[in-house]
């Protein structure tokens, strides 16, 4: 059996966001991401690899490929033996307890990959992003984030909404908060990081009062900002520390 | 007056390091990180621009070229306007003082970018590499690190004689090392950050007593390590913060 025209152009159409919300598929590749997500909730729809490599799959959910077809199909350089296509889940419930990390409007997928790496490290079981924050199932967001995904429950929502009714306190970070290092920092909590270049919204300033900042050691002005995934990874462990390092 | 063929062929040839290290020069494009590295202590050779864009440069120096010119010798998708040509300048003398980061072999010219962005943020000034440590006038190096470039030293050393010689504590920074919460952080010390696949090199481990990790909060064991690029945020917040903060 070999890859179908149609599962062709199903495939390569999943680069496009409003194709992935249509087929509610997204696209994992290469033996470690597509293994990770396997043993997860995720369910897989088609396998399309160029040999036996995963026990245990239902012989109809397997298509086997050439390695010149899945060339053309992949989107990484150098393609790696398996392409799975996966259900995008509906994460509609979300809890309100301990550290949850909110985006607004994080545009690059590296970025948000990395973030959902640091989530995954620091424990932070949920992830709410803004509408307009890059899709977790493009492509470049699936594999950077190296099967975090799984671990991490991801939900799009109205950001302005879903600030106004959580009972936590809510933190954003900005350029000119208040020093991180001497803010006593509760065990429940919003972490709120915005936009690469604008930061945060001033629609979501104007719900929070807490504004965090990490202070710059280096000298000089000039310094650019920290990039949103470094702060986001300073900030969340600021957050654990403060919890469990001194027990 | 155009760009000739010698320079055309010379610029090109700057994306490999033989030839960076043989004309002692290296490329930096766009408006913001040549201005950047205009203001700072690195030497000029050459800037090619579409139009007149700074001043108080020596005529004999600037070379008007075309949009297309530019955009044939260019390593940028979208080129900026300026191509600038700067001398590699020559760090042989290095301080020992304050908290110094040292890297292993990492190999990702943008986490080399983004680790100097993070020097630059917390103020550490010299920033030792190994020998096989990704050179710093790689382009997307220069790009990536935003005129941080100029404001930290860096210095490639062969980093076990180096580490032989200095005389402040040493901390590799590893997965089964000390709990970096509960660990008393000196003032003054050598942080060593290891390459992304394998970490610190087994040589380097011998010279060096401390090892600290940043402990993992998620309940799986499967979760991936963090970036070494993230990882270096949070040893460098945590070094930092036990200085400074609290005063």
């Amino acid at each position: 059996m070999s890859i179908s025209k149609n599962q062709f152009k199903i495939i390569t159409s999943l680069s496009q966001k409003k194709y992935r919300q249509k087929h509610k598929l997204f696209v994992a590749e290469g033996i470690k991401v597509v293994q990770e997500l396997l043993n997860s909730s995720f369910e897989l729809d088609l396998l399309f690899c160029t040999k036996d490599i995963f026990d245990n799959i239902p012989q109809e959910k397997v298509i086997k490929i050439t390695e010149s077809e899945l060339k053309k199909v992949s989107n990484l350089k150098t393609p790696n033996k398996v392409l799975g296509l996966f259900k995008i889940p509906t994460n509609e419930v979300y809890n309100e307890k301990g550290l949850i990390l909110a985006l607004d409007a994080i545009n690059d997928p590296g970025n948000l990959g990395t973030i959902i790496r640091l989530c995954d490290w620091f424990g932070i079981e949920e992830l709410m992003c803004s509408k307009d924050t890059v899709d977790c199932f493009n492509q470049k967001v699936v594999q950077s984030s190296m099967g975090s995904l799984k671990r991490v429950a991801i939900h799009y929502v109205d950001l302005e909404i879903y600030l106004k009714k959580v009972k936590l306190p809510k933190f954003i970070a900005d350029m000119d908060g208040e020093n991180i290092y001497k803010t006593e920092l509760p065990k429940e909590a919003v972490l709120i990081m915005g936009n690469e270049a604008n930061g945060v919204s001033e629609e979501i300033k104007k719900l929070v009062s807490n504004i965090i900042s990490i202070p710059r050691f280096g000298e000089t002005k000039e310094t650019e900002s920290l990039n949103v995934a470094t702060a986001t990874a300073v900030l969340l462990s600021e957050f654990k520390r403060s919890v469990i390092s001194f027990k």
